[in-house]
């Protein structure tokens, strides 16, 4: 998506530790127009699909997966990060490592909000090595619920993890696909 | 709001511990067009004001200050939670209590996204004690940004809070305003 990626040029910063911060209209600060535009792309690529739940994770997926809800006239369902390993039969959950914060934590989804009837789009905004994605996979498929796909802002396409859940036979649909990053040479995109 | 009053009644569960899960359309679900109709009363509250920021904190906060933003047509800005006494010079950082959790943790914004020509508008899920809603006043005003008011989506009207940030002369409007609350007797609201 070329609006995406000229804004990911425009204000991203390269950090080390292939670190992309978009803080300023994705993971900090919201710019809520232009994020709903990407959740109208969303909605082009899967309103054929009789999506009528998104599924993200907190913190960061929560406000992209809101404002993509808005044109499916859907609810989001947000799994909670957990500091227990929550037994709870009350619940779903997997277990999920953090690309950026090198920590493992559960994540859960009551189960009350998740069942067979529905077709679920997973929304989040990046994807890197999967784990979250993974994660999230999980917890719909255990829930019965059809996973139709996923929606991602930027996935690094040099890491594994969209590669890996795509032979997994998920599709996924990411705005943004960064083919090369570093600090001296700055962003390529993957056509 | 009759609205909202009716479907915390409807949906809303009276926990021990002075709880109430609105999980099915606020807190783990959002029902995204009810909230977004709560984000168009919050305009129809402020439109007058130039809203031109809106400040919430993660994770419950994001989802409604998204949905409201959409009628401001302004950013929102969520205060990230940090395990970490976070002494960044590059961050306003304030503690606060969690109601909730029994926890308290520090919350950081980054000094880029408020500055002293932002008006700013604080929203949040619940105001009980007023812990959260304190700490982003004092990040606002640190930030030499003017604070207009915050809207709230219910508050807790026989707990402290809400009364004491009124008397620090904020402006407060809290769509729902639960007078007493139990398990035995239900829900009664404030006038």
């Amino acid at each position: 998506m070329k609006l995406l990626e000229e804004r990911i040029v425009k204000d991203g910063v390269i950090g080390e530790g292939d670190v992309l911060k978009v803080n300023s209209f994705l993971n900090h600060q919201i710019d809520t127009e232009f994020i709903s535009k990407l959740g109208e792309e969303f909605y082009r690529l899967y309103k054929d699909e009789n999506i009528n739940k998104i599924v993200t994770i907190e913190a960061s997926g929560i406000g992209i997966a809101c404002l993509t809800a808005l044109y499916f006239k859907c609810p989001v369902v947000f799994a909670k990060k957990s500091k227990t390993s929550n037994i709870s039969s009350d619940v779903y959950t997997a277990s999920v490592a953090s690309y950026t914060h090198g920590t493992v934590s559960n994540v859960i989804v009551s189960k009350e909000f998740l069942t067979p009837s529905d077709r679920v789009l997973i929304i989040d905004d990046f994807l890197t090595k999967g784990n979250a994605l993974i994660a999230l996979s999980t917890i719909v498929k255990e829930s019965g619920a059809t996973l139709v796909g996923a929606g991602i802002v930027i996935e690094k396409a040099y890491q594994q993890g969209g590669e890996m859940i795509r032979r997994m036979g998920i599709r996924v649909e990411s705005l943004a696909k960064i083919a090369s990053m570093d600090v001296r040479s700055g962003i390529r995109f993957a056509d």
